[in-house]
């Protein structure tokens, strides 16, 4: 298992072009953060990974980009408009504002109390606090507000006014915009149950107090599945989706103790969700939710029907039944499963000698470079680059032509790249360049001409 | 020249899974639109497309992709808070909303007169709509308001407060973005100039009267690259991306006679731009910008060295000297390009004896499907299902059995489809499909084992 902190992470990819802070130029901007080259080409690739094994292919699942601005009925209908807030408090002695549960449960966690407090009520909550002294971790006071309720859409005004008839809403989930889709989706595409549609796209939440680097922002990425099924058999679609999501992140190499499945309690599920599970991923500052799967019945397509008028009753050809389908629903964080990938990739190895180097061991169809070209003088850069021009046409690969080999093979273990290809003298004349594999550091040779098939082979999954 | 009308192509659009009206159920929300299956694939192939050539094949340029909110100073900095503005002008009469300088440029178009409005003093604008009798196009009525400015920026709150002091804006174009990281990706990538830094990303502008479907939308994709480079180099590298741009187009299947380029007059160029063209496109409704390329000069980096104090000085290794970059900027909408494909792929063709069909011809990089397996009969289901999976593992491809074999074809030419691929009982035992060109309708015989490579010899470009 990784040993990274969060400081040598937020290190490295500040250092190498991964991740910077957003505006910094003008001291940032709360908790945003600006993907710089490498960290676009990782997020990209994951971005990738999902859409190829959730859509491309599956047999059952097509895409949908559905707006960021929705009418705002449809946030009414969601429930967003009503419910969806968190529990504000305010320290009275130094003004900072706090999220109420997230404040119980750390404090409790500190203490080895592991509870979740999300779902308890207000009073409850304020009664955790005085039985455990629970003081502001800003200033040590015990002298709060009560607890109130705040709504986490943002919401902007379309149109030239500012009147309430104009004000919309940053969607604060993809999900949405494929409920309010169902129909002009089965229908254009001529899908029978059971389907899919899916998503990849930015949601925005006003967090009271977003943190942990990229886990928690108010500006984020999602990439969502709804799996539309017949009522019944959502329990057995449910238990697929599940084993296809974990499936998926260990095929990209994230190792087995590094997740776990946690299955939602009777207290903690939805009122409408017949089950629910968090894969999470052991993160430096503990355990956090990567991917929430649930089956959330017909909940949302019955509240679009009665807030829309539109009829979402399916009939089944073969036995002219007629139902609201069931959904299963496999939302999963694009930026926290970018920063899994980067933890559990991280390495610090002791070599031979006095020797170390840092290594990221992501997996070959995630890794920015797929491989980067050394000429091994610069007297060479005619024929090197001609490697490089070739192998760009495919993938993305660097060319890089400073400092020795050794330095060169450091930098390019540091930001994941998992194949250095040196050409040399002898190259000119018989075709041949070394390759080193980043993970064993071993060396072979190989003909140019086997590389572009070489590196398709190594990024499957 | 493609002939298609607007109506025709919102139609194809709509039925065939490309494009819906956003919210629909909700009886939508302005001029929002959402891609459906087929219209997230085509927009991801363009995306990619221009990533390809603009990025992974280019020595010069890398990737970004920084947040949507960023700190209310850049848009200070960048002119977007005191001048991103445009002419508002009311109808007395039926009180709708117009801009004036596309109310003026319409009327005038109508009789014939091309002029640009946009720049033109209120005054100007207020002498021309009482000259030319402009009157409201609603109801009219030849009785405005005075003209006003209106900012185009989406503001919103960020925290728990609704004050001042938390507005932020939703961009109104990725270029500030990277602007603010220019020491940032120089110093991580180790970059000496020039360089370019491109990204893709969401925009967002409260228009007036958005309109003419997907081309002017309030929220919207945009392609940017910054090209920066030594000052007096400028206008070189301006004339190598505005034919690079071009070369663009042209290689995925634009037609030369569709687009124009269009350099600015003095009059209309900023005052700190040496050079702006544009690449406008024979939309149906009129020429409509594409792709603006400016040279910018330094003035980006000047704005913003002087709000923030940051030193955006770069220092020629080679020589000691010491300068601001000047910055090329090739500035390409997602979703006009998108728009621009669909149009020029559309032809409605007469075959023989009675027969026609409507056929896209997308090129194969941007066809949602690369291609379409038919079983000829439900009874080869297993082998087809064969040849779909295999095939899927790298390229969206569709699995259709329903209907006649011609009927397949039709439905396949409507969305695109380069190549359909039907599965007989021959093929059970000598392994060999038919592959049917969609634009010339040949059909060849084809081994199952040779169809990876001969799909990815026809997508490259």
């Amino acid at each position: 298992m990784s040993s990274v902190t969060m400081d040598q992470l937020v290190a490295l990819a500040k250092h190498r072009g991964f991740i910077f802070p957003g505006s910094e130029i003008y001291g940032g901007l709360a908790n945003t953060w600006d993907y710089g080259p490498l960290g676009v080409e990782l997020k990209n690739n994951i971005k990738r990974a999902w859409w190829k094994k959730f859509i491309q292919e599956s047999p059952y699942n097509v895409g949908l980009d559905a707006a960021i601005l929705m009418n705002p009925q449809a946030w009414v209908a969601s429930g967003h408009v009503g419910n969806f807030n968190d529990p504000m408090i305010d320290c009275k002695q130094c003004k900072v504002r706090h999220r109420a549960d997230k404040l119980i449960e750390n404090a409790l966690n500190a203490k080895g109390i592991e509870m979740i407090v999300d779902g308890l009520s207000f009073a409850d909550m304020e009664k955790l606090i005085a039985e455990h002294k629970i003081v502001c971790p800003d200033c040590g006071a015990l002298d709060y507000t009560e607890i109130r309720q705040f709504n986490l859409m943002f919401k902007t005004f379309q149109g030239v006014t500012e009147s309430g008839a104009n004000v919309v809403y940053m969607r604060p989930e993809t999900a949405q915009g494929i409920f309010v889709n169902f129909k002009n989706v089965q229908r254009t595409m001529r899908k029978k149950l059971p389907f899919g549609i899916g998503q990849i796209g930015k949601s925005f939440r006003n967090e009271i107090t977003p943190g942990n680097f990229t886990f928690r922002t108010r500006e984020f990425e999602q990439m969502e599945l709804e799996f539309f099924c017949k009522p019944g058999e959502d329990m057995q679609w449910f238990e697929y989706w599940r084993a296809y999501c974990r499936d998926w992140l260990l095929a990209l190499g994230i190792k087995e103790d590094s997740i776990r499945l946690r299955d939602h309690s009777d207290d903690e599920l939805s009122h409408y969700s017949n089950a629910t599970t968090d894969i999470e991923y052991k993160f430096p500052f503990g355990w956090g939710e990567l991917w929430g799967i649930a089956d959330r019945t017909d909940y949302d397509l019955k509240q679009h029907m009665t807030h829309s008028g539109e009829d979402f009753n399916y009939i089944e050809q073969e036995t002219n039944e007629r139902y609201i389908p069931y959904c299963i629903e496999p939302s999963l964080g694009a930026d926290r499963v970018t920063l899994a990938f980067l933890i559990d990739a991280y390495e610090e190895q002791q070599l031979e000698g006095d020797d170390s180097r840092t290594v990221l061991h992501l997996h070959p169809a995630l890794a920015p470079y797929k491989a980067a070209i050394f000429p091994l003088s610069k007297k060479l850069s005619d024929g090197a680059h001609q490697v490089f021009a070739d192998l760009a046409k495919h993938y993305l690969v660097d060319y890089d032509e400073a400092g020795s080999i050794g330095k060169r093979y450091r930098r390019h273990d540091e930001i994941g790249t998992p194949f250095c290809i040196t050409y040399d003298f002898e190259s000119e004349t018989d075709g041949q360049v070394t390759v080193r594999d980043r993970d064993t550091m071993e060396q072979t040779r190989m003909p140019i001409s086997e590389l572009k098939a070489f590196l398709e082979s190594k990024i499957q999954f």
